[in-house]
C-alpha cells in the first residue's frame, strides 16, 4: 500500500479526557477529536507531551486510537504519539499506528537515560524503523528538550534522513528556539522534510521559513484561529493574525498547560469532569482557573461549537 | 498471607543481558542472579536503572521475573523495580511482582512530566497501593533526581508514611547527596522505614546513621567485598574495607557505569554477548574498555566464582 499524503497545517496534540477512577474517557475523546477536525485542525497529534500520553500504557493507547478509527475518524488526520522510554514499547505502538492507517507517527526519543549519545538514539530509532518493516510508515521525530531532556540533533536528523528517506518525514520542535527550528527548516525542508513548530508562536516565522505548520498545545482550544494563519500567511492580514492567536497563547500558558487546557474545554464546553488530569498531574486550583476563565473570556475567546 | 522479612545489606540492581538483537536473554539473567546471590548480595534489585529496565516493556519485565521464579530463585530475596511513567504499567508490574511473593518493590516515580507537584506524586503512588491492594506489599521509594530529573521529597515521604505504615517500607536514596540520605535516616528510620544508600561509597556511613545497607550498580560485580563492610561494619576494620570499596567504586565509574558493568562481566565471565546494551545505551569503546579492564586488574579486583 502507498504512503497516506503529508499533513500539513495545525495538528492538535490532543488533550486526553479520564473518567473520575482515571481510566481513559474514550467517548469524551473521541468527541474532541471530531470538534477539532471540524473546527480547523488538519490533523491530531493525539499522545502527545499535552495528552498525558507517558501516564498511559501502550494498551490504553492503542485502545484509544482503534476506538478513534472504529468510530470513523479518518486515519490520514491521524500523527500518534509512539516514541517510549522502551524500546519494545515504542515498536509496538508504531506498528499498531501504520497497521491502522495512520498518517504518520510522532516520536519521543527514549527519554529516561539521560546524556545519551547520537549513536544510541539513531539505534533507537532505526530499531523502530527496521522492525516496523512497512513502507507505509512516515515517522515524524519530536524534539522537547525542556520536557524529555533527551533531545535531538541537527546531526542525528541528517543521518536518520540520509538512511531513511521517505520513512523519516520531519519534526515538531518543541525547544522553545527559534533558531533551532530555522536551521531545521535551513537544512533539511528541500530534502522532504516536513518542519512543525512546537507553538502556534512561531507558526508564522516557521512557515516563512519553508515549514509545514505547528503542532501545539492550544490547538486544542483555538484552533480556528490557529488555522486561520495557516491558511493567510502569505497575506498581508497574517501578522496581525498571528499576533491575535500569540495573545491567547500567552493567557493560557500563565497557568499550567495541560490542566489549563483541560479547564478550558470543562467550562466552555459545560462538562466539569474535563478537568480530570491523571498523576502526576493535577487540576487547576480555583483561583487559577478562575484567573484563566476570567482573562479568556475578556479577551472575547470562544469555543464555537463546543458541546458535551 | 504475611509480609516477607525486610530484606536489609547489599541488594544489586541487576544489569539485565540483551541478545544480539536486543531481546532480553534470559538464561544469562538467571544465571548472574544466582551467582550474585551466592556472591554476597542479601537481595536482588531487578528492573533498577542499572538493569536499562526503563529500556524494556512491562511485558518483558513480567517473563524475566516470572523465570527468576520458576528457576527456583526466592521472591523473598526480590525487590523488583516497578516504577514507570504511565501509572497503568506501575499498577500491571507492582501487582505481578506481589502475586509473585517479591520481598517488595522498588519504584520510580513517574518521570516523563517535569516539575511536578508533592500532591501529584502522592497521587501516583497512592493509586498504585490502593489499585494493588494488598497487604504483602512493601513498596520503598526510588529517589534519583539526577536521572529521573523528579525527586520524592522528604514531606512526601512523611505524608506516604504517615497514610501507609508497614506499605511503605523504605528508600533508595540516589541523590549522591549525604545530607539528604542522613536526613531521610534521622527523620524516618525509627518508623519502620528502611533507608538503602543508592551507592557503596555511602554505606558505612549509612549504617552509622541507621539504615539498612545499600542497592548499588557495582553489586553486580563486587559483591563480596561490599557485603563485608555491612556484615562487620561495627568492627574496627570497617573504615579500612569502605576505603577498599571506595576505591573499586572509583575504577568502574570512571566509564559509563552499566556498560562498564557489562564489560567486566563480559571479561572475567568470559562471555563478550554481555556487552550488548539496548539502545538508546551503547557498549564502551575499545579503549574505554581496555582502560577500565587494566584499572580493574591492577587493584587485584577479582570476580570469583564467575563463569559462562
Amino acid at each position: 500500500m502507498a504512503k497516506t499524503k503529508r499533513i500539513e497545517g495545525v495538528l492538535s496534540p490532543v488533550v486526553t479526557p479520564f473518567k473520575r477512577d482515571y481510566a481513559p474517557d474514550t467517548e469524551r475523546f473521541v468527541r474532541h477529536c471530531r470538534w477539532l477536525l471540524k473546527s480547523g485542525c488538519a490533523g491530531l497529534a493525539v499522545f502527545g507531551t499535552n495528552s498525558e500520553a507517558n501516564s498511559m500504557s501502550v494498551a490504553e493507547k492503542r485502545a484509544l486510537l482503534e476506538a478513534l478509527v472504529s468510530a470513523g475518524l479518518p486515519p490520514t488526520a491521524l500523527m500518534p504519539g509512539t516514541g517510549h522510554s522502551a524500546l519494545s514499547d515504542s515498536i509496538e505502538l508504531t506498528r499498531a499506528a501504520v497497521k491502522l492507517g495512520c498518517a504518520g507517527v510522532l516520536m519521543l526519543p527514549p527519554f529516561y537515560y539521560k546524556g545519551v549519545s547520537d549513536e544510541g538514539l539513531y539505534r533507537n530509532f532505526s530499531e523502530v524503523i527496521e522492525r516496523v518493516g512497512d513502507e507505509r510508515l512516515q515517522l515524524y521525530l519530536y524534539h522537547i528538550p525542556p520536557v524529555a531532556q533527551v533531545g535531538i540533533s541537527l546531526d542525528l536528523i541528517d543521518r536518520l534522513l540520509s538512511k531513511y528517506p521517505g520513512i523519516v518525514a520531519g519534526v515538531k520542535d518543541s525547544s522553545g528556539d527559534w533558531s533551532n527550528t530555522r536551521a531545521m527548516c535551513e537544512q533539511f525542508a528541500r530534502r522532504g522534510f516536513d518542519v512543525f513548530a512546537g507553538s502556534e508562536v512561531f507558526l508564522l516565522d516557521t512557515l516563512r521559513a519553508g515549514g509545514k505548520g505547528c503542532i501545539t498545545a492550544t490547538g486544542n482550544i483555538n484552533p480556528g484561529p490557529i488555522d486561520k494563519v495557516f491558511r493567510n500567511w502569505r497575506t498581508a492580514e497574517a501578522d496581525r493574525l498571528q499576533a491575535e492567536i500569540t495573545a491567547t497563547r500567552k493567557i493560557v500558558q500563565k497557568q499550567p498547560m495541560i490542566a489549563a487546557l483541560k479547564a478550558s474545554i470543562a467550562h466552555f464546553g459545560n462538562d466539569p469532569q474535563w478537568k480530570t488530569c491523571r498523576p502526576p498531574l493535577v487540576e487547576l486550583t480555583a483561583q487559577q482557573e478562575k484567573d484563566l476563565i476570567t482573562e479568556l473570556k475578556a479577551s472575547r475567546f470562544s469555543m464555537p461549537g463546543l458541546s458535551s
